[in-house]
C-alpha cells in the first residue's frame, strides 16, 4: 500500500480516534493525492515518518481520507469487513429480541461509509463513499455468509455521494425488497414503503424516544406532528392512548400512520391533519384543539451550517405552537435530527419557545439516537439525534 | 411583602428561568438585604422598578433569594406548596407504576431548598435552605393531606445547610421510618438502610441507567464496582446475568449487596470485593480478572471547582482500570455524579481511558438523571448526573 503522509502535528486528532482526514491536512508534497485512486487503502504515517494506522483515500473529496484501522498494513478488506459487520451484529443480536435495527451504522461501528439496516431477512445497505462502493460486492459476499439474507437492496441514491464522485442509484443486489415491509419495534408493529420511502425505509434512530414517549400516553390526547409513518402515534396507540392526531404534509405517510395504528390498538379516535406543519398548528391553535401529549420530530431544519439562523427559528416556531397546544401539565417531545444543532442548542431553542408562549418548562428526559446509532466518542459529527421531553406549565 | 430590588441587567438570567439572584446583584442601597429575615418572601423588582416575581430571601447566603412564583405577590405559602407538591406527584404517579420515587427534587419541580423521596407510604424530606425551614410544618401539614403517610422522616443532615446559617439535625416528624424500608425499581426489590443509609437512603436518580446497564447482563460476568446497596449488580441478576462481583469500601454496604442479590435470583456466584476502589480494581487486573459488563458509578469526586485537576485523574484512573478489566467486545457504564464534570468531560475522560488502555471505544447510551429528577432548563447546575455506556475494544 502507498504511504499517506500528513503534515506536521495532523496526527494529533487521529490518534485521539478521529476517522476523517481533510485534505489540508496532507503533506501533498510527499504524497500527492492525485497520485491515489479513489477508494483505494494507503498507510497513513504522520511527518515524523511513523505509521499510525490504514484509511482509504479519495483525492476527490474534501474528506480525503477515512481511517479503518490502526494496524498500519490492513487497508480496507474482505476480512475487516467480516470482521467489523460481525462485531456490529453480535452487538444488535444482544440488545434486541427482534432481528429490526440498524445493523451497522458507519463511523460509529468503525465503517466509515456503510449504513446497513435490517429488517429481518431483508436488508437495505448505502454506501456513500468511494472506499466503500469499490467494495460492493465485498459486502454483498460478506452479507451472505453471514446472515444468508433473502434479500439485499443498495439504496445508493443519498445527496451525498456526488461529493464523493459517485452516481446516485438504487440496486437490488440479491433477491427482490418488496415494496412494502413489516417490521417491530418496541413490541409496536409497522408496515412502512420500502424504495419509496425516506432514506433506508425507516429511522430507526427514534426506538429509545419512542419508548420513552409512550410511557407518557396511556389514556391521553396525542398529537404526533411529523409523523412520517406514524413511529411515536403508534407507540402511543400501544401503550392506550386515548386519541392520536397525526399530522404530515404527505398524504402517502398520513394513510401509512393511520394503517399502522390499526394494526396496534383501538384509541377512541385517530385523526389526521393534512399540510405543512407550521401552518397547520397554527390553524390548531386557532381552532382551540389542545392536546396532553405531543410530539415534534421535524426533518433537519438545519441541514447546512449557513442555514443555522434560519433553522433555529423554525424549530423554535413549531416548538412554541407545540407548548401553545398542550395543556397544563402535559408533555411535548421536542426532537431534532439536525448535525449542527447541538444539545444546548436545542434547549434554549425550547427555553425561548417556553418564554415566547408564556409557559414554564422542566425537562423529564434527555434522549439521543438508540443504541444501534453508536456515536464514534472522538466524532461529534456522530452524534447527531437529540430529544428532550419537557413538562409544560401554563403559570 | 417588602421588595427586593435588582441591579441593572439582573434581571436578565431571572426572566430567563434561572431561579437563584445572587447577593451582588441586588441593589443594597434601595433594598438592603439585611432588613429581611432569613426566609421572608419578597417581591422581586427589576431596576426599571417593574415586578417580576417572588422570591424567598436569606441575607445571611451568597445565593441570597431563591424564586418561588411568578406571580409577584405569591410568595412561599402553603398554598403554593400544596400546588407545586401535588404537580410533582401527578408526575411521578403517571410515569411510574410503583411509589418508590424521588417526589419532589427542589429547583426542578419548582422548589428551591425542598427534596422529598418516597417509599410506599414512608416519606424521606430534606431541608436545605432558610426559606423552606421556615415552612417546615407547612410542609409536614400539606404531606399529610396529599399522601396520609405512616411516616415523615427530616433528613436535615445535609453539609450544606450551615452556609444557609442553619443546623444539622435528623428528625421524625410524623411517626417513625424504620431502620431499613423496602423499595422496588425497574422491578427489582432491595433493602436497604435508612437513617444509617447515604442522603436520603437510596439513589433514585440511577433509575433508567440501571434499567439500561441491565440490557446487557444476560448471562454475562458483571462487575458493580462502587456498588453501595448493590444497585446496579442488583438490576443485573434480575436480568439473568450468570455472576455478579460487588466491589466497595464499605462492608454494610457489600452485606446489603449480597442480600439484595439474593432477593433478586440466583446467579451461579456472587462474589464480593472489599477495599478502595482504585486499589482494588488494580488487584482484580493483576490477578488476571476479566468480566463482560461493568459499571462505575463513583461517588462524585468532584465535589467543588477547585478539586476539578485532581477528580479528573481519578475518573481517568478508574475508568482506564475497568477497560483493561473488561474482555474484547465488552461493555462498561461509567457515570459521574460531580455537577461540575460535564457530560462532554466524561466523554473526554473515556477517550483518555481508552486511550491508555489501548483500546478502542464507541458509545451506546448516553445517560442522565432519571425522569424524576427534573432538570431546570435555565439551571445547568441541575443536570448533575451523566453516564455513558460504551462497548470496548481491544483491537
Amino acid at each position: 500500500m502507498k504511504h499517506l503522509i500528513l503534515k506536521k502535528g495532523e496526527d494529533r486528532r487521529i490518534r485521539l480516534g478521529h476517522l476523517w482526514i481533510f485534505s489540508n491536512e496532507v503533506d501533498t508534497k510527499k504524497s500527492p493525492l492525485k497520485e491515489f485512486e479513489p477508494g483505494e487503502s494507503a498507510v497513513v504515517v504522520n511527518a515524523q515518518g511513523r505509521p499510525i494506522g490504514s484509511a482509504y483515500v479519495n483525492p476527490n473529496s474534501l474528506i480525503c481520507a477515512r481511517m479503518i484501522s490502526n494496524r498500519p498494513h490492513e487497508g480496507l478488506t474482505e476480512a475487516l469487513l467480516d470482521r467489523r459487520i460481525s462485531q456490529a451484529l453480535t452487538l444488535r443480536e444482544s440488545m434486541f429480541d427482534k432481528p429490526f435495527y440498524r445493523m451497522v451504522f458507519a463511523e460509529g461501528d468503525f465503517l466509515p461509509g456503510l449504513v446497513i439496516d435490517r429488517y429481518d431477512d431483508l436488508l437495505v445497505a448505502q454506501l456513500t463513499t468511494a472506499g466503500m462502493e469499490k467494495m460492493k460486492d465485498q459486502i454483498t459476499s460478506v452479507l451472505c455468509d453471514i446472515l444468508h439474507p433473502k434479500a439485499i437492496l443498495f439504496r445508493n441514491d443519498s445527496a451525498n455521494r456526488p461529493l464523493e464522485g459517485l452516481d446516485r442509484y438504487v440496486e437490488q443486489a440479491v433477491g427482490t425488497v418488496p415494496a412494502k415491509i413489516c417490521l417491530e419495534e418496541n413490541g409496536v408493529k409497522f408496515e412502512v414503503p420500502m424504495i419509496e420511502g425516506q432514506k433506508t425505509g425507516w429511522f430507526y434512530d427514534q426506538r429509545t424516544n419512542r419508548r420513552d414517549f409512550a410511557s407518557f400516553c396511556n389514556g391521553k390526547r396525542v398529537l404526533d406532528a411529523f409523523c412520517y409513518a406514524g413511529s411515536f402515534g403508534c407507540n402511543a396507540v400501544k401503550a392506550g392512548a386515548k386519541e392520536v392526531t397525526f399530522l404530515d404534509a404527505s398524504k402517502i405517510a398520513l394513510d401509512a400512520a393511520v394503517h399502522n395504528a390499526s394494526l396496534n390498538g383501538s384509541p377512541d379516535k385517530v385523526d389526521t391533519v393534512y399540510g405543512d406543519a407550521l401552518d397547520t398548528l397554527q390553524e390548531l391553535k386557532d381552532s382551540g384543539a389542545q392536546f396532553d401529549v405531543i410530539c415534534v420530530d421535524p426533518p433537519a431544519f438545519i441541514k447546512r451550517k449557513k442555514a443555522f439562523k434560519e433553522g433555529l427559528s423554525a424549530y423554535q416556531r413549531v416548538n412554541k405552537l407545540a407548548m401553545d397546544l398542550v395543556v397544563d401539565g402535559g408533555i411535548v417531545t421536542s426532537c431534532s435530527c439536525s448535525q449542527h444543532l447541538s444539545a444546548q442548542d436545542l434547549n434554549r431553542v425550547l427555553l425561548h419557545a417556553a418564554s415566547k408562549s408564556k409557559t414554564r418548562i422542566q425537562t423529564l428526559i434527555q434522549g439521543h439516537q438508540g443504541p444501534d446509532h453508536p456515536v464514534h466518542p472522538a466524532m461529534p459529527e456522530t452524534h447527531y439525534l437529540k430529544s428532550y421531553t419537557v413538562r409544560v406549565f401554563k403559570s
